[in-house]
């Protein structure tokens, strides 16, 4: 057992003092991990924009101090009482949103936004005590999403945890996204169909992955920014269409609209024209993105009468516990490419830099290594 | 070998001659069925709202003089060239969409939108030549939704025929209708699980006996006009709701929502109400009505994302050839009750009775006898 267990840790973490300011590296002391917490060690964590989002605080709640970070792996430390299906030593993912394994929707076979530990982004607390488990000289340090990656040390749910294969690379699994769930879970494209994913960001790509994995064979790419059509030849996707001149394009060059789309823009006209290209009779599109406050989605209601179908998904559908050790598994087969995301891969002490690739439009994923 | 066959056939027809002018009964003469035709002894018809609003014509395109009815059973008298699945004496069904079994909509298992025999409420005219087969002293008398039922004989493409089990009582199985299929194919309620129908009409309370044959363990009804509800009790609808007071009561009375909702009332509310009074995680809103043409759908896109569904339906997704003949087992089978739906029983001298009590709203379905 290790000569930590039961005490606060003092490790490097990444804090984030104000919205929009360079995060600091800081020493912090992290506390144990209380009823139903697992102290994690973090080895990998990966920047993604929901972190840029609520550290810029545009419109949202700003938590601050608080270290970010939501897409990891790490190696359980310890854990708290009442854990019992994670050890010291097990291979895990921290997951923004939680299976609390009790709820009406971990127990319905449909859904995974567990009454418990569904997302939350403003509290910058954990549940059992209200408290923050960082601080810096007694003053509490948020954290984010349940997760808080950016730190060598984090405290974390069991319920927002998922235990994986330990033969897998962590610098690879750590960056696992929704965009693949929303369209081997939700969309489901049979084998030959057409997809047209909106938004080519990271999430969009991982939805173009998803489509090349079921075997589509049109996968159509459309994005206001017509430099993101490079990258996704990588993806599989074979055709690129700008929403500037689309319109009826998308229905025209598919004689009559794609099998099935999965929008990942966050825009509201995207969400409206990736309904309205999908065919009469057997389309579905699936909503990923995430749209503002005031935004809303319009059609006429004959477009659903004539058999299309609308669905929206978090988090691809996946339940955090028991569905992400097999999309690891899928990895592991070699079926689902991750590598292709990766595109930039620093350590904690430069990862400023890693949000300048991000804002700057250049990064897909950036890997962040602790130990580094 | 019928002595009538290649020949023309006099008979008795409920004619209109303007719109919404009471039908007359006239005699008319009804031309041989041309290729892939088949020509029709009508037994027994039911009077449905479309019939009504097509012969009050209010915004829709006037079609004068024309033979209304869809819903009806029948007997194969004699059939056109290219004809094979029909022989004179088969009971059958004609039914206001088809089924072509060469598109790729009925190539396809989820549509039922047949490209060629898809409904047209605008032709009054057979596909083959673009003529009528009715007509009056040489002047053509326009055809209905393909149909044209309320006519001793009528001639209907063979793809919007569904061929029945001899021994199902005509009488009944005429009139079978779309919200049984909106439920039992679309929404799909599991048992134990409620399920809401917005609109009480012939349609709604066959969607609420889809709920009960799917078991269904609450079915709750909304409809603004109170005298629907009394009615509804026969078909297994437990709970009430008007819309004028429920706002956010049907979420609270279940819960967090229903797991299944349909709409058949026609009204853009009704259509965004059914839609956000499902659970969010699973539940299932399916649409019915028949919008007005510029009603929008509308609203906030985080609804979808929260993992709801919506979808439209068209003729409850059946395809006419393939599944209607089942249906009729259904019925003989007793799973399905038919008899509840008919309200009135009348002879076709007597077919405008049946439109004052389908004005007065008295009916939900009026049986009308060819040969009384
Ligand atoms: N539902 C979920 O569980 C979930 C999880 C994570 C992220 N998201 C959301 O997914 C979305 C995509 O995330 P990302 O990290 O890939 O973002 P990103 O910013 O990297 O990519 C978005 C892309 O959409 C494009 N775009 C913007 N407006 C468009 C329009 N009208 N038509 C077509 N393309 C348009 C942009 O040019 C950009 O390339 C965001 O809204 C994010 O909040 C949802
Ligand atoms: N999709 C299809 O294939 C298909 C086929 C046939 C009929 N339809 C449509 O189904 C609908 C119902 O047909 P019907 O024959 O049962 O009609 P109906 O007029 O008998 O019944 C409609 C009911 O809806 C109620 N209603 C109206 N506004 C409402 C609201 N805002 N909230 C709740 N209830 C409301 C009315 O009081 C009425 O009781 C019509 O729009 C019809 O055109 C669709
Ligand atoms: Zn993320
Ligand atoms: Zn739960
Ligand atoms: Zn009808
Ligand atoms: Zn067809």
């Amino acid at each position: 057992m290790s000569s930590t267990v039961g005490k606060v840790i003092r490790c490097k973490a990444a804090v984030a003092w104000e919205a929009g300011k360079p995060l600091v590296i800081e020493q912090v002391e992290v506390a144990p991990p209380q009823a139903m917490e697992v102290r994690v060690k973090i080895l990998i964590t990966a920047l993604c924009h929901t972190d840029v989002y609520f550290w810029e605080t545009k419109g949202q709640t700003p938590v601050f101090p608080r270290i970010f970070g939501h897409e990891a792996a790490g190696i359980v430390e310890s854990i708290g009482e009442g854990v019992t299906e994670l050890k010291p030593g097990d291979h895990v993912l921290p997951i923004f949103t939680g299976e609390c394994k009790e709820c009406q929707h971990c127990k319905s076979e449909e859904s995974n936004m567990c009454d418990l530990l569904r997302i939350n982004t403003d509290r910058g607390v954990m549940l059992n005590d209200g408290k923050s488990r960082f601080s810096i000289n007694g003053k509490p340090i948020y954290h984010f999403l349940g997760t808080s990656t950016f730190s060598e040390y984090t405290v974390v749910h069991v319920g927002c945890l998922a235990k994986i294969n330990p033969a897998a690379p962590l610098d690879k699994v750590c960056i696992l996204s929704c965009g693949l769930g929303a369209t081997l879970n939700v969309a489901k494209p049979q084998k030959g169909s057409s997809v047209a994913i909106f938004g080519l960001g990271a999430v969009g790509l991982a939805a173009a992955e998803g489509a090349r994995i079921a075997g589509a064979s049109r996968i159509i790419g459309v994005d206001l920014n017509p430099s993101r059509f490079q990258q996704a030849k990588n993806f599989g996707v074979t055709e690129f269409v700008n929403p500037k001149d689309y319109d009826k394009v998308l229905i025209e060059m598919t004689g009559g609209g794609v099998d099935r789309s999965v929008e990942c823009s966050g825009s509201f006209r995207a969400m409206i024209s990736a309904f309205e290209c999908v065919h009469d009779g057997w389309g579905v599109a699936v909503l990923v993105g995430v749209p503002n406050k005031d935004d809303a989605f319009k059609t006429h209601p004959m477009n659903f009468l004539n058999e299309r179908t609308l669905k929206g998904t978090f988090f691809g559908n996946y339940k955090p516990r028991t569905d992400i050790p097999n999309v690891v598994e899928m990895y592991m087969r070699k079926e689902l490419e991750l590598e292709k995301f990766i595109t930039h891969d620093v350590s904690l002490s430069e990862i400023n830099k890693s949000f300048d690739y991000m804002l700057q439009g250049e990064s897909l994923r950036g890997i962040i290594r602790m130990d580094a």
